[in-house]
């Protein structure tokens, strides 16, 4: 098998580091990171960035009804020539790390620019790429993380999600308009294949001295929003025996939900990253605690019998404070295979670049993972140093970077000559 | 000893009623409370009441640069009469009763007016009157709490308290500002005795079947601001082992917190009613969680030996959770007698009522405590239906309501006869 590197290498690494900066430009923070949660002004800055990106290397730029960008480069000059598609998202947690995300977008940027100047150069392909920023990944600002892949992919409708919001109160349709994002595009038709480059935010990489991670399974996901009730009152004149403390409940539940994880050590991770306290007054008993459970497993059966155990446990916190318990929601996200065809593809082309490579899971979602089932797509990894993720100090070597990014232009070239198709994509090209 | 109800008492429950009903109005809560938070339009609302009562009445207004509102009602015609005051608070907690504090504002105003119409019908009297309406006395919207008595008191500058930031980052001087109550008055003079009504918010009354609690001493409080700092990161990818929860530290500081009280069972009351998580988002580790600690007790062994454990819980649960911990603020109010002159003053006045006494504790803070020291001070509780405080169900009997006013306007009547001095009110009259 032989590289064919038709797009030029030269700056390429310059580039991406240029274009990198730029991002982290838009809602810079003091300590190195970035705050940029979904549809606030530092995301349309940033999304502005991708817009002159699109432009500058050629493309049409797409908005869709939730603020999905879609950089269309044209690569066959028909209509109906299928699309190879390459994304991730510029939205970001707070104070979290300048690549989560934005590396993938950068990349895919890159991508397109370095076949448009390839065609220019006489280069021919079959089929067409796409550079997409996806609408609130995160779930930050915003709940369900994945939205706006989700609802590219019909797992949502426009105006359920539209309609989601912050905790403020503020519309996800609000939020977009104020940032004059709310687009009326028709989004480009389903991809023929996906692929998404992103930084580890684990150590199995750096520990394992691979550059290339190929995700080739998902871990599986139960989040559960559990809300306690208790009754308002005053922390002073009131017996502690007649207190129903929703706070305490769901201090009992953190508590408990933490130990769960240690029945299954390194098999079962758990967390409660988010809690909502009403009236949340020093001199006042909370009357209503909602927190935001979160079990992540590879084995199902890990995961349904955690996920039976959380709910006993969240009972029993309810009762010892003897507050009330209402489950508002619970999400499953199922353990499954990425298509070996895509892996194999992202194999061939690590190797095409001499890269070493590592087939791997993914813990955290990722967009890629909304195209599961519905078309061929792939997750790709470089290395998180240290594992530090969502976190100001998150960081990549450059060198990685630049691999990465080469990996995804070997992909893309080779997709776009195979009319989008990962399994020709993956075989070495006849030599003509 | 006989009463001498110089102010007529016809139609004074249904003047209080209606007054009562019209600051319930402002920031009305679907449940029937009120969510009337300091320095909020619906505070405003509530202040434009008052000062429309001490105008009605033939008061003179004055507002202080911290916000706090005195009805001023000359019943001497001398400009350096002694004074005597008499108040509580229109702030609000989120979702509380109509009553906490209003009542006191309430009764104050209509005692004001009864005076000024008893000097109108040729009483005469020897000190003057004040009904005051004190700023930001819950701690809810800004802290500390009682900062308006307390700054009036001097023991904060007006500087500081003007400096204090809600939440949002809005300061107390801007919010009052907001509103157009950022006053510019000189306050009045220290008062010969000052003394506040309010609802019990306990049930001691209720279950002794009397209708006036006299305060005779204040619960000891401590109050800490402790700070968890962890190490932010995402949810997903990174090993538990490795995990600094800042939240999960704060969940063991609740629980254990909520335990130390079983240690003295009736005599020690703790709470943990605040939490402030960052960047609370469902898929982050929390990288800083902090939390507000109460413990009352009215023995001075058992909150100090209890403030020692607590300082030793917060920090254990720092050390299970591996995160830093920083105690940012440590207050304490000590356990005072009330003076036992205006005590007897109020059992006087019960008696000459016909109102069954209770002398009690009061475990919550009350801006009559800010007096104690350095004037004379009193507190009388009427009784709450079911002791229920900080909520909207919060009730009285309509019947204890006006026997409180009417307990007030012979304390009141009393004092402004004898020049402010509660020794000498509490003396039967001469008979002339």
């Amino acid at each position: 098998m032989r590289s064919r590197p038709s797009i030029p290498e030269a700056g390429a690494a310059s580039a991406l580091a240029e274009l990198l900066e730029r991002f982290s430009a838009c809602g810079a923070t003091p300590g190195g990171g970035v705050t940029r949660l979904c549809a606030s002004p530092a995301d349309g800055a940033a999304r502005a960035v991708f817009a002159e990106g699109v432009r500058a290397a050629g493309g049409a730029l797409r908005v869709d009804a939730v603020g999905n960008q879609f950089g269309l480069f044209s690569l066959t000059g028909q209509g109906d020539a299928p699309l190879v598609m390459m994304g991730s998202h510029l939205d970001s947690q707070s104070r979290a790390g300048r690549l989560d995300g934005t590396y993938g977008v950068a990349a895919a940027l890159q991508v397109g620019a370095g076949l448009m100047t390839a065609r220019r150069a006489g280069a021919r392909f079959t089929a067409d790429f796409c550079a997409v920023n996806w609408t609130n990944e995160e779930g930050a600002r915003f709940r369900p993380s994945l939205l706006g892949s989700g609802t590219y992919l019909g797992r949502h409708t426009v105006a359920e999600v539209l309609a989601c919001r912050d905790d403020d109160g503020i519309s996800l349709g609000a939020a977009l308009a104020e940032i004059g994002l709310a687009g009326d595009d028709a989004p480009p038709p389903r991809p023929a294949c996906y692929l998404e480059i992103h930084v580890e935010q684990g150590t199995a990489l750096e520990e394992a001295g691979r550059t290339i991670g190929i995700v080739t399974r998902n871990w599986g996901a139960t989040k559960i929003e559990a809300v306690f009730t208790g009754v308002q009152a005053h922390t002073g004149p009131g017996r502690m025996e007649r207190r129903r403390d929703a706070l305490l409940a769901a201090a009992y539940a953190i508590a408990d939900i933490r130990a769960l994880a240690d029945a299954w050590p390194g098999l079962l991770y758990t967390a409660v990253g988010r809690v909502q306290v009403a009236p949340n007054s020093a001199n006042v008993v909370a009357a209503r605690v909602a927190i935001s459970v979160e079990l992540r497993s590879a084995d199902d059966a890990i995961l349904t019998e955690a996920g039976g155990r959380a709910d006993r446990l969240l009972a029993g916190a309810a009762d010892r404070a003897g507050t009330g318990l209402t489950i508002t929601s619970r999400g499953e996200r199922p353990i499954r295979a990425m298509p070996e065809a895509v892996c194999d593809l992202v194999a061939a082309c690590a190797e095409a670049q001499g890269l070493g490579a590592l087939r791997m899971d993914t813990v955290a979602g990722h967009d890629a993972l909304s195209f599961l089932g519905i078309c061929p797509t792939g997750l790709v990894f470089v290395p998180s140093i240290d594992g530090i993720a969502h976190n100001e100090a998150e960081a990549t070597d450059p060198a990685d970077l630049a691999a990465g990014l080469a990996l995804m232009r070997e992909a893309a070239e080779r997709l776009c000559r195979r009319g989008g198709d990962p399994v020709r994509a993956a075989q070495p090209e006849p030599t003509e």
